[in-house]
Order: structure tokens, then sequence, then C-alpha cells
């Protein structure tokens, strides 16, 4: 049986902590799990759990934590889910931690959804183990995991508010057994669910779920709110610096590479929630805004462009047609100012946007009501009723308001017709600018991760001689490279001129002024040589090697704890650290993924041959960024890995410096 | 008499337009100045404006656009200010323009506000000339002047759901005669008016406005929402390349410079408003945050690490205090986590914002409600009473809620108790940020623009030789360069190497291969002088330069029609286009602002010798940015005069190549 069954579609269902006595959260779930048309088994905290306790489909725990393992331990063999609602666990510290691992250890086979969590709902089925009072409204297609209690209560009221309509709310809390990847996994085969909405503040196998997200995307948009963005962020996870990398930015690059939605904060979430669960797709960035308002109509334009949607001019006909409905200062321009003439606006609203909806010359309509415009239930009905999804319009409608909160309430009309409704121009504009990037995305294709090797190479120390024999090995070009542990070996050498001597020890080279380049003759190189051992002894070694010319690139890997090995390019040099201009990939990546990584690059218009710059040997480069990935999912005891710079020409790419650590 | 005064505290008011008529514009206009206290004087559009027409403070106008030049030219001895509501000027095209010019004619002396406007409003004098049918709450500091009627509509909607107050409500329409910088002028001084909020579409005389703003921000802060933002952004006004610049991102540096909040859409404005309006500044980043709920903290960490500001950690003593109210599972770490222990909110909440308040560990306390809290009178009566102005606590609190629409009304007494309360971390946040950033701005000190030189030079066409000497005369060093128009010339040239040669002709140079850098001998020269001949043709002729080494840095300078001259500073070379790392700021400069403008540039670590880097000579470049804004300033037949690139070194600042255009 699928755990997304047991959850969700229970014949019966355990409730142990019910209550009588008022204000008690015991009473609360009695009420809000007694509206269940299934079978209800309601037992207080000191309950003997019997044999009318058997197939129990889903057992809902509130009662204090210490006497939950033995609850669960006379449940493991009666109920299928176990979702403990109760705190005290791992969110407590070491102690809490232990309990919880007990908690885990006792359930089996049942599972655990929590501890510590808000509880789960089911709206069709009128399924409500939750501590909120109350559903969201039915009938919609969103599916909500929240690991925080906050916003899987937040869509109640915000499906109240604004219409919005969900399938199934589901609260992680400590996330201590299923796991977000889990329910993504059932939820991507669940028909009621067509809009999968995820927050979640850790994500302990991060590879995992970004597995499932690429997984989902090619049938279903996947929302996601990561909190903690910037505290992951402070932490660097930087192969050589502590400036350059992070785990956010690998997190955010393999979400946006799986093709999810990602957004900053709760009310993002259910703004982009509400605009994928009732309108098309929006195949293309032409957007036609209709407007009682010049001044809200330009905030409008600015808002769509940050978001890479255009308000293109409209052909000499269409705006002749416009032309003939509207009154004599309006404009017929988009966007479509009706100036405002209160007593027009329910007829000249609908019939404005049916001819831009139907033109063939946009691929949506933004409706932007004032104070007005908005509050007026005559015209919201004539938009809702001519414009609404039943009249199947050929491009999505969406409307806009700027208007106070009373006003509000009147738009229902305009959502129950399948017409997402925002506050304010970058509200609007920043959903229907996720609709537009997802569309896009699915379009260029979304595929599945590609999977790590197996089994992991053995053990290794490495050092740097091991590391070239390495690289050379994966087929990475290396600068030839003398190493030089006196002055006299130096003379000896064997160089090719122009030539670069450095201190061989990569730490703190480029503060000892270590690195001497562009050297044409033997004497030149002595003299950089004696200099150099003066400066940092000669224990280390000098290296020699050819000098190359070309753009300097980073190519590096990194393991990461929760997203395993992760392959980042970026310009090289000073550049890395002062323009932190670099992409991240979950490797093992494919060679056209890894074109695609370099080309995003901020900036690749240098590496492209703009600008009298040369165009470098893309395809090497990314050769380079395929094996340094493989490398390093091939050997788990490398840590971090790093070539810097990449020298790429016109005819190759070349690592003048390389250096891994380990554990 | 000062403008504000005729506007706003007039004695005699006179409404042009008036009807009894329901549902039309003069019988709501009637009805807006029937509340008045002071003296009122109606006629409808055919009447006669006879001698009790006299000595009016304030004529309000709303009658067709073809009738208003005959009254104002009745009205011109008559009233002080015109306010003309009546559209079908400028804004519909020529002939609208034509009439617009002869009303401003015919009024003089008076004064015009308008035409096709929303009105004024003074909401502590009961004044209501405008089209919106009620005041916004009167009694606050907040006085806006907006361009659009949109949002002094909206003004009200805004004050009314979060019982924000203003003191004047100004729309400027077509802006024919008086301007947002004249009113910024006059609220200056206005004692009523503390926080001056300006939301403007267009702005002919910006470098009026930034003067107005540079006078202001030292006493008051200005925000300043300006629409059209991409609109302007995508017309770029770069000297030497039509991707570089742009007057948005000019008119964007210089507010910031002048001390303004710079917001990018009316909600934010309103928001930023609220913020200043109710609370003192905001000293330092430290911010203490109480919640009810740990998910949601974590996003409010977020949104407050985006905006600059912290969430420190708590003292041991402390968090000792905190801990010894808390019930068992709640966190005394900031944010301080309460849990959801629904009976104790009430007396949690007020208490443990208190010790932090007055911990002398923060600069400002953020107490995050969601639904449950927020919806109880009890907690936030509590929090209001405790809390709020009159009690004087030490630092600034701040109220965040994520809750349903219908809470919001619950949270009116902490608003009326002085505590601005937002919808969501992201918007909570951002607010703080203003505050924090325009305390930041003002503590650093704002000082007036620096005037014209006056009188200016006479019309001058320039050349590059003309043009060289010209920045010599300026104090600025330029490579010695040697114009070679045959290649008998440059084998007679007496060249120093390392040396450059290159094309005169600056156009697609790059593209060309144009430039030929590091050439070592005489031989050397020859070869690439024959084929850059072979190239380009002899025409234009070649230039002879030594060859420089150091970073490559971009100044220039821009006449724009608007904003005067403005000075620009970036990395030069390829990155000026690709990395679009340019400042800008209004010409003349000061040196030390100057110093600032380089400072401020994404590439300083690269200029100030971070990682290996050697540090530039500061001081030269910014003399070469003064002297090049003061060039430009003092020539305005330079439309724009672009050094790209100076080569500064530690010792020197060196231009390499030079051009200007003239209008």
């Amino acid at each position: 049986m699928r755990l997304l069954t047991a959850l969700f579609t229970p014949r019966r269902v355990l409730l142990v902590g019910a209550s009588r006595r008022p204000g008690t959260l015991g009473r609360l779930l009695t009420e809000n799990l007694g509206v269940f048309p299934g079978e209800l088994i309601c037992k207080s905290s000191g309950d003997v759990l019997g044999e009318d306790c058997r197939d129990v489909d889903l057992a809902v725990l509130a009662v204090p934590s210490r006497v939950i393992p033995s609850i669960v331990d006379q449940l493991a063999c009666k109920a299928k889910v176990i979702v403990v609602l109760s705190a005290g666990f791992a969110e407590t510290g070491a102690a809490g931690r232990d309990l919880q691992a007990e908690v885990i250890a006792a359930a089996r086979p049942a599972r655990v959804i929590g501890p510590n969590c808000f509880g789960v709902q089911d709206c069709n089925a009128l399924l409500n183990a939750s501590i909120a009072a109350g559903l969201p409204l039915a009938g919609g297609g969103i599916a909500l995991v929240s690991q925080a209690g906050t916003y899987a209560m937040a869509a109640r009221a915000y499906s109240h508010d604004d219409r919005v309509r969900f399938s199934k709310v589901i609260a992680l809390g400590n996330a201590s057994d299923v796991s977000a990847a889990e329910l993504m996994a059932e939820l991507r085969t669940d028909p009621a669910s067509t809009t999968l909405c995820f927050a979640v503040e850790s994500l302990p196998d991060a590879r995992a779920f970004i597995e499932q997200v690429r997984l989902t995307t090619p049938r279903k948009p996947v929302v996601v709110y990561k909190a903690g963005q910037t505290d992951a962020g402070a932490r660097s996870a930087a192969s050589h610096t502590g400036a350059v990398a992070a785990p956010s930015s690998m997190l955010r690059d393999a979400l946006a590479q799986a093709g999810a939605v990602q957004v900053s904060s709760g009310e993002e979430l259910f703004d982009a929630a509400q605009v994928f669960d009732m309108q098309r797709p929006l195949a293309g960035p032409r957007i036609g805004v209709v407007s009682n308002s010049g001044g809200a109509a330009v905030e409008m334009v600015d808002a769509l462009a940050q978001q890479g949607l255009s308000v293109p001019v409209l052909s000499d006909p269409l705006r002749d047609r416009i032309a003939a409905q509207l009154p004599g200062f309006a404009s017929a321009r988009n966007p479509v100012d009706i100036t405002p003439v209160w007593s027009q606006y329910s007829q000249l609203y609908p019939e404005i946007v049916e001819i831009l909806a139907e033109s063939g010359e946009l691929d949506a309509v933004v409706v932007l009501l004032t104070h007005r415009a908005a509050g007026d239930e005559e015209t919201v009905q004539a938009i809702a009723s001519r414009c609404g999804m039943s009249k199947r319009p050929t491009v999505p409608i969406y409307v806009c308001t700027i208007a106070g909160r009373a006003v509000r309430a009147t738009l229902h009309p305009l959502q129950d017709a399948g017409i997402p409704c925002f506050d304010g121009p970058t509200r609007t504009a920043r959903a229907l600018g996720h609709v537009y990037r997802y569309t896009q995305a699915r379009a260029r294709g979304i595929t599945p991760l590609q999977p790590l090797p197996d089994p992991p190479h053995p053990r290794l120390s490495i050092d740097r001689n091991e590391l070239a024999q390495l690289l050379t090995r994966f087929g990475i070009s290396i600068t030839p490279s003398r190493l030089c542990r006196s002055l006299h070996e130096v003379e000896q050498a064997d160089v090719q001129f122009p030539a670069v001597i450095k201190i061989a020890a990569a730490e703190h080279r480029t503060e000892l002024d270590g690195v001497r380049l562009n050297i044409k003759s033997q004497q030149e190189l002595i003299a950089h040589a004696a200099d150099l051992i003066t400066r940092a002894g000669s224990d280390g070694g000098l290296l020699v090697q050819p000098q190359l010319t070309g753009v300097e690139i980073m190519v590096g890997a990194v393991r990461d704890s929760s997203l395993g090995p992760v392959v980042m390019v970026g310009l090289g040099g000073i550049w890395v650290e002062i323009l932190n201009d670099i992409a991240f990939a979950l490797a093992p990546i494919r060679h056209d993924d890894a074109i695609a990584l370099i080309s995003g690059l901020a900036g690749y218009p240098i590496l492209s041959g703009a600008r009298g710059t040369f165009p470098i040997n893309l395809d090497r480069l990314a050769s380079v960024v395929v094996q340094v990935g493989q490398l390093c999912a091939e050997y788990p005891d490398i840590s971090t890995l790093t070539l810097n710079p990449v020298i790429v020409t016109g005819t190759d790419a070349v690592a003048v410096d390389w250096k891994s650590t380990s554990p």
C-alpha cells in the first residue's frame, strides 16, 4: 500500500490524546477529526491501545513526548502511518535526538510523520489531522509539504482570503522518517495534486530531493521555498577560499537546473501556487495590460520587465479596434488606459480584455484594477463571467489590484472563475515570471540526474604529483611543470620561454608575490628564482612552467554532505572572488549540461569572443568540467578539487595549477 | 505668501464645476469640499466669476479642458493657486500641449497645480480638494506628492487599513507649473510634514529635484518612487556604447548620494513612510526577533540579512533572563521562539520584548506574530500598551504578521500605539532596511550639490588634439601619442618600447583587431603598422604610444537633458560592458565624493590591492574623475566625454584614449 494512500485515503483513523476539555489541543484534534467521514477511534493519553486499534491506516499522536516511544511500540504492527504532533524531540537537543531515534526504531514497519509537526490535511477527503481549526478550500490541485507549521497554517488563511484551493497539506516537522523527497515521489503520481509546493528548512539529503525534482518537473510544477538561505550562504563551502561558494548557491543552481520554481518567502510560495493552479502555462513573454490608471500601468510595465516579460507595441489594426471602444482621452496603446470612466468600467474592461486575449499578438493579459474599479462588483462580475476559465480564453488572464484591503473580498468571483488576483504590480509580475520561466525550462527539457558511479574507489591520499597523474588519466590537459628544490635545479632545468616560475606551495602564493610571469630568458629566470627562495625558502620548492596565454577559468569540485559531488566553473584568477561569477551543478554532469553551465556565466561574453576578445574552445573547457565532476564522483575521498587557473585558448583548455583536499 | 500656505491653509476656496447631479465629479467635489471649515464658493461650469471670487487662496477647476484657459484668465489676479483637475492637456498630444501652455500663461501671477490631476488634501485642515471620497487619517507626519492619481488615491486606503497617518497629499498630474522640486522645498520647512514621499513618473528637471533632496535629507527622510525605471533603463545614454549606462542608473546613483530612500513600488513607498513616521531611526543593525514559530523566524532572519541587518547572538546573562520566562521547549536564543503556547502569549510577548528592548544589546526588536497570535486581541493589546511609543521604549519596535487578511484589523491598537505592522518578513525587513540605510547616510553627512560653473564657455567644436590640450589644461595626464599618416611616418617616429600601435579612429577598433600591444622592437612595430594599414587604410592614421601597465579604468562624463553634467567611473576595457560596474554622480564632484564613488565599485577590491593585485593611486584617479566632471560642467557643448582606458598605477592615472561628442 502506498504511503500516500494510508496517509490521505485512510479508512480507519486513531487519535491518541483526545480530550473533552475546552482550550486543549486534544479537544481541537477531536473536533478536527470529527468531520472525517471514515471510522475514527479516539483514545485519551492513558488509554490502553487494544484490539480495537488494529488495522489503523493513520494514527495521530498528541501526548507528551516521553510516553511516545511506548505508544509507538504498541502501534508498530497495528498502524500503517503514525503522525506525531508532539514536540520535545531532536529540536530540543541531544536527549531529544535519542528519544526521536527510539520512536523511529519502535515504529517499524509503520512509517512516521513528524515529530514536532502541524499534522496532515486532505481537503477533498475532509481529513483534518492537524492543529488548524479548519481546512483550506478543497477542489484545487495545490499540494503543500511544509516542514514548519507556519506555512501549513497559513495555507488555510491564504486559501480563504484569495479562494485558492488545495488538495493536501503535509507538515514534516523534524522529518525524522518520511522525507520531503519521498513525499514528492508519492505526489508525482497523485492525480489530485497538480502543483507541488515545498517549504523546507533543512534538506539532509538534498541530492535525493533534487533527484525527485528532476523526475517531477517534466510533469508538474514544483515550487520550492528553502528557508535559511542566508545562514547557509554565510557558511561557505568553497574549496580554496572562504568567499567564493556556499551550499546555498549550489542548491540554488541545482534546483534551477532541475526546473524547480524557487521562491524566497511563504507569500511568494502561495502566489506562485495560485497562478500555477488557476491558469494554464504562459507560452511566451508578450503581456497585454489594461488599466484605469496610467501611473499604475507604468509600475506594471517596470515590474514585468524586471521579470523578463514584455509589454509589446500592438499592431495598428488591433490598436484601431481598441480605440473604437475607448472614450476620448484614453490610450489604445499597450498598456491600454481606459481612464477613470467609472460608469463604463463594467462594459469596457471585459470588452478590451477579450479583444487583447483573442488578438494573437499577446501571450497573456493583465487586468489592472485600482481602488474604484476593484471595488465595483458589477465590473468584477462582468470580467469574471466573460473572461473566466469556463470561457476558455485563448491566453491566460490575471488581475492585479492597487486597492485597500476591504476591496479584496469583492474579487472572489474572479478567483472562483479561475482568474488569479494579486495585490500590486510587483507580486503580480513575480508570479507571472515564475510561470514563464517554468514553461521555458520545461520546453528546454529536464533530464533525470546522472547516477553516481558505483562502486566508489578505495581511500586514497593524494599529493600534487599523484593528482597530476589522475587529471591526465581523466583526459585533462595540464601544463608541463618542473619542480625545482634549489637554485641549482632551476639552472639545470630545460625551460621553454616565455616561462613562469612560482612557489610550489599554493597557500599565500599571491600575497608573497610568489608568481612571476612572462619570463623571457634564463638570466631573468635565475634572478626571480633567487628572489623567491629569499621570500619563501626552498623547502617547498619552485615550479617552472611554460607561460600560456588565454582566458583564466576556474574549474572545481566539492563534495557536499547533503548534495554529494558538485562541480563548479567560473572566471578564474582574481575575478573568482571579486565577481563571484561561479556556476554549480551536481556531478557527474553531461557534456551539453556543462556547456549550458558555462554559457550561463555573467562573464560568458568574454569567453565567446565579444568585443575583441577571442572565442575560447568551449568544447574543451566543457570536457574539463565533465571530467572534474567525474573524478570527484569516483573518488569519494576527494573533498575538494580545484583547477585554478585553467588557461583556455581557441584550441585547448590546460590546467596550470591544481590542488585537492581530503576529509 | 508661501505656496504651501495658499495651498493648504486657505481661508477662501473656490470650486468651479460644482454640481448637484448625483454620480458626477462636480457633486463629489462639492461634497468633499463641504467639510472644509473655511469659506467655500461654489460655481457651476457656466457661472460668471465675479467680484465674489476675489481674494481666493485656492481655486479648484473641474470643467472641460477647452474652457479652462478663459476661466484661468478670469482668475489670474483673483486666486493665488489654481488646481486644475480636468484632463485633456499635454497627455493627449500636440493640441493638448498648446492648450496647457495657454493655461500657464493665462494664470500668471497665480500658480497652477495639474492639470490632469487628483487634487490636493490637507488631512489636518480637513481640506479635501480631490476626487477621493474622503481623507486619509490625520495627525501623522507623512506628506505625499504623487504625480499619478493612483498613489494619492491609494494613500487613503492604506491609511485606513494600517492606521497610517498623513499630513498632506498633493497630486502633480502633468506638473505643468508647480514641480516636485518646488514642493519639496516648501515641505522641508513644513512642521506638520516630517516624512516626505514622492511618487513621480517624469522628472524634466531631475537636477533641481536632486538639489532639493540633498537639502532636505539632513533634516527629514525623503522617500522616492520613480516609475518608468526599466523604460528609462532601456534608453541608454552611455557615451561610447549603447550598453553601459542609462539615465535610470544615473538617477539611482544621484538619489542614493543625496540620501533619498528609493523604493520600486507604491506599496514599498507606503511601507517606508509608515516605519519612518511611527518610529525613531534605527541606530544600528542588531535586530532582536521574538516569534511563536521557528519556521517564520528563519524566514525573518533571511530577510533581515538580505537587508544588511543582523540577528546577533545574545549574551549569556540575557539568554538566561529570557530562558527563565519561557516554557520548556522554547528557545532563548535570538530569534527567541516562545513556541505555540497560546494561553501565555499575552504575558510572554510583551515580557520578552521589554527584556530585549532594554538589554542594550540590540538596536531594534521585531515581534513576529503568526495567525493565532496576531488574531488574539488580548496579546495585541498587551504588546501595544506595554511596548508602545508612549512607554518610550529604548529601541524601535516593529511587528510582522504571517496571518490572514481578516486578522489585520486586530492590529490597529499596535499601530495606534506607534508600532508599525507589516505583512510578512520580506516587507518588514525591507522597511527596516530603508530606515537603517537612511540613518547611516545621514550619519555620514549629506552635502548640498556643487554649483554649476557660471558662465559656461562658448560653443566649441573639439577634435582629438584640442581635446588632448583641454585634458592637459585640466591637469589630466595623457599618454604621449604620435599620429602617423603613413608607414614612412611610423618608421620616422621616435618610439619608446614596449609600445602600442593602433588605428586612430576609435569606431570598431577592437572588432578590426586594430590595437597591437606590447610591441618590443622597431621591426615588430613596422610589421604591425603595415598590417593595420592593410585592414583600415591609412586615411585616419595610426597612433603610436608607449605601452603602460596598470589597471584599466573608464572615466567619462555625459550631459543628460534632465540631470545636467554627470560624471562616471568604472572598470575599463572589456569589463565595462560585460560587468556594467559603473558609478555615476552629478558633476561637478568634490574630491572626497569621487573617492567614495570609486570605493563603491564592485571591482574596488582589485583597485585596492586585494589578493595579490597592487593598490592603485586612488587620489590620482579621483582627481581625474573630479576634473572630467569639471570639464564637462564648464563646456556645455561637450555631450559626452570618455577616457577609456585610463591606466592607473601605484603612482599615476594616465588617459590612454579619449574622445568626446557634441550635440
